[in-house]
């Protein structure tokens, strides 16, 4: 199922091994010298692989798998069928997620400049980086050990880039700083230009957008999001944030730790988004809000008020969730039976 | 009208020899030594051009028309002025592409590798290959005959690539395997990592992503579109797709043939969309859920259900697209009234 | 505050130059000797720094500013507090920007064609052009004095480009002609193939598009944005418009001058949006529609119908401003009501 083309693969591993490596617990630790060499779905999977259930929808499934072992939460280590390895994890996903980059390590691009990079002479690069061909790297940028700059990709003037963090092809940076382990996916933008000029009849004025994008650790950005530098204060991305693809984050704008951003939602200049708060897909919230720590936007909706930590919000504009639910269900009942009422 | 500069130009040609070419029949075969060389709108078009009726809203602009010749459905071959030759198809606005595609071929670009490419030698690359400047073709990676890599476009480690098919400047592949006669419009990104992990109040645990893509024959992918890799299962695009600029597919999710996904739609992922459904612009589909085969989704609108076969929809949340349309009515005829009485 | 790697510093300049500059009038001449070098938000500058006053909602931060100097409309002359220099402006946004424009220049690459850059001989280069690394100008393309190209942008074929407009990394440009002193962000895509093709259940056929693009001077085209090429017409960007992020302009479309369109909306073919037309985020605009100058779409309206000029419209589908804003509150109130009482 795992094309050897694009991934790595380990070979075969005990699942004494892979427990450990996932952090899961052996059932039957007598078993932990049988091997598996893959990963699968449930209904794909065969004896060479470990699968996993996570969302009990999928429960039969577990009961006629054919994998060789599975990853399960404790009440569900009696379903397996016999014959099927299992393991027990109070997060399932976390530990496959685990046993299956055990498994199939990605092929990383070997280190070094290739032919046709372009590195300008008084950028800082550390060691085992990975520079590819086409790729630009500005003057006086400086790249940690272990970055990966992928094809074609630029990093602009004095821009620094954390240790282990890659840059995807096409990906172009400038006007700001990257933490560690950071995954900027191929054609995203960071640190371009924020949206910012005093309007007027006879014509618009740029106003200088003279802050920084700063980008904590361990962060994600998608493929062809874009992400403006500030107006004077700087952008924020914290540490552990997760932004999906086509995603907008305006000039200003501030993202706590761990906020997770589906696709092509976008957040207005000036807002803040607390702690692990996560925007559903194709979401807005407006400009100078604030996004409480563990809110929940539903996708497609739109805030145009401060959302409260922990709060679920639905709607355009957006109001509580469940609050959008009732509206929506009543409005169809109601439009139903006064429409039918109008004819009579 | 064409630009010379951008867009070829086969020359004079007779209407016998571009009524074969499009498909179409004169109505008067004595006309067939007339010439045109070139197309516009009926309301532009002079003498030398080729123009067609496809929208009825755009009938009287028929009968006064200075085209050389119009295309359209046999119901309207009166209708055209005294002088201005009439072919007749069934299909009038297919017959003009075939028109207009024979008269003005598109300028190809010479085959060869440019100066300033950077193909791996491990690469193959078929006949009549053209590669430009700044392009970057990975280890191993497979191209088709005839195919075409813009400037700075990227085509990752070990990605096939069929045929005929052409990738945009500065697009990039990677974990893909791309069919025959497609088009990806410059700034696509294909195959990139889906965006999947454990999410935890500690930190989100990345989840390899370990499938791929694959495109079928005669795909069209829009400027700047995201096409993630699967998670496990690949992401497929049926033969004949159409998708527009901005368009996200998330991981796994599997389209038909002929689906149409207009700019700036997503859908989720784990959903699948059976053939010729069509997704308006900006609409959205939630995950794992199955849209029929020549289902409609309005534009804007936020599918959270199975949409059956050739059921339209409308509205976020989502529902049967004249419900939409009554419930939308309803509401404003409602809230004035009421709004009204409650003032009085 | 103002990162000098990144950005340039004029150095102490006196108010009374700064007052110049800026187009406004110093309240007091007898500090016209005091010196400022750097800009800051009201509550951040400290007394080397000058500010300003735009939204009354931050009146109260002027009352308690650190700043040297800040900018404000007349009425707030007397509100600033003891030391604080102070500048008069009718528009002391716009007066702002100009001092700071003034007091950090931009840091412009060095004019020439950088190693790695790869320029057809045929192309037409102006003086005091600055092509970047990775950059590709194509056969026959034009570029006025002053352009500066980013690494790896792309400019196609016969493009030309006006004086003192800049490219950012990674964009391309096909099929189109830009006008002076415009700023294209990085990963903006112009003259792309619209999305033109006769649907059919054996196969869509691919109608040529035979337009170009056509961007006025000082136009601004954001990062990641996308502007279709007309399919016989032209698609056309008026002067001054301001375009942001992940926008999408479909094929034929006509903006009017200084039409201000926010980030991740888009216009469906054929339609024309008149001067000075505002649309809000997320916003689409259906095809063959006219948006008339002036009017304002509040962000993720879908419109399905002409706007009259001036006209402010929302909701999906788009209705006047006002009747959304009492649909919403009325169904709120209604829905609330009306449950209540089915479950007495």
């Amino acid at each position: 199922m795992v094309d050897p083309r694009f991934f790595g693969r380990r070979g075969p591993t005990t699942l004494t091994d892979l427990a450990a490596a996932a952090g899961a617990t052996l059932a039957d630790a007598a078993v932990g010298a049988r091997m598996v060499s893959t990963v699968g779905a449930l209904g794909e999977a065969d004896a060479d692989a470990l699968s996993f259930l996570d969302n009990k929808k999928y429960a039969p499934a577990l009961e006629t798998t054919k994998a060789g072992a599975v990853v399960v939460a404790p009440r569900y280590a009696d379903r397996a069928p016999a014959g099927c390895a299992v393991l027990i994890s109070d997060d399932p996903y976390r530990a496959f997620a685990r046993a299956a980059a055990f498994l199939h390590p990605p092929i990383a691009p070997s280190s070094g400049v290739q032919t046709g990079a372009h590195v300008d002479p008084t950028a800082m690069v550390g060691a085992h980086v990975s520079i590819a061909a086409g790729a630009v790297v500005g003057e006086g940028a400086s790249l940690g050990d272990g970055v990966v700059i992928g094809p074609n990709a630029v990093v602009g003037r004095k821009v620094t880039i954390g240790p282990g963090t890659e840059i995807g092809a096409n990906a172009s940076l400038e006007f700001c700083d990257v933490g560690a382990s950071c995954l900027i996916h191929p054609g995203a933008r960071i640190g371009t230009r924020g949206f910012g000029f005093a309007m007027g009849a006879q014509g618009h004025e740029t106003v200088p957008q003279l802050g920084r994008v700063l980008v904590g650790d361990h962060v994600e950005i998608g493929a062809n999001a874009t992400v403006d530098r500030g107006a004077g204060p700087d952008t924020v991305i914290g540490d552990g944030c997760r932004i999906d693809n086509l995603v907008q984050i305006a000039h200003n704008v501030r993202l706590g730790r761990g906020c997770v951003v589906v696709a092509q939602s976008g957040v207005a200049g000036s807002s803040r988004v607390d702690d692990f708060a996560a925007l559903g897909a194709q979401s807005g919230v407006a400009g100078h809000l604030r996004i409480g720590a563990g809110a929940k936007l539903a996708a497609q909706c739109g805030v145009m008020r401060d959302v409260a930590p922990g709060e679920a919000v639905g709607g355009s504009p957006a109001t509580g969730f469940r609050d959008w639910m009732r509206e929506t269900a009543w409005l169809r009942r109601a439009a139903k039976r006064k429409g039918r009422g109008d004819e009579e």
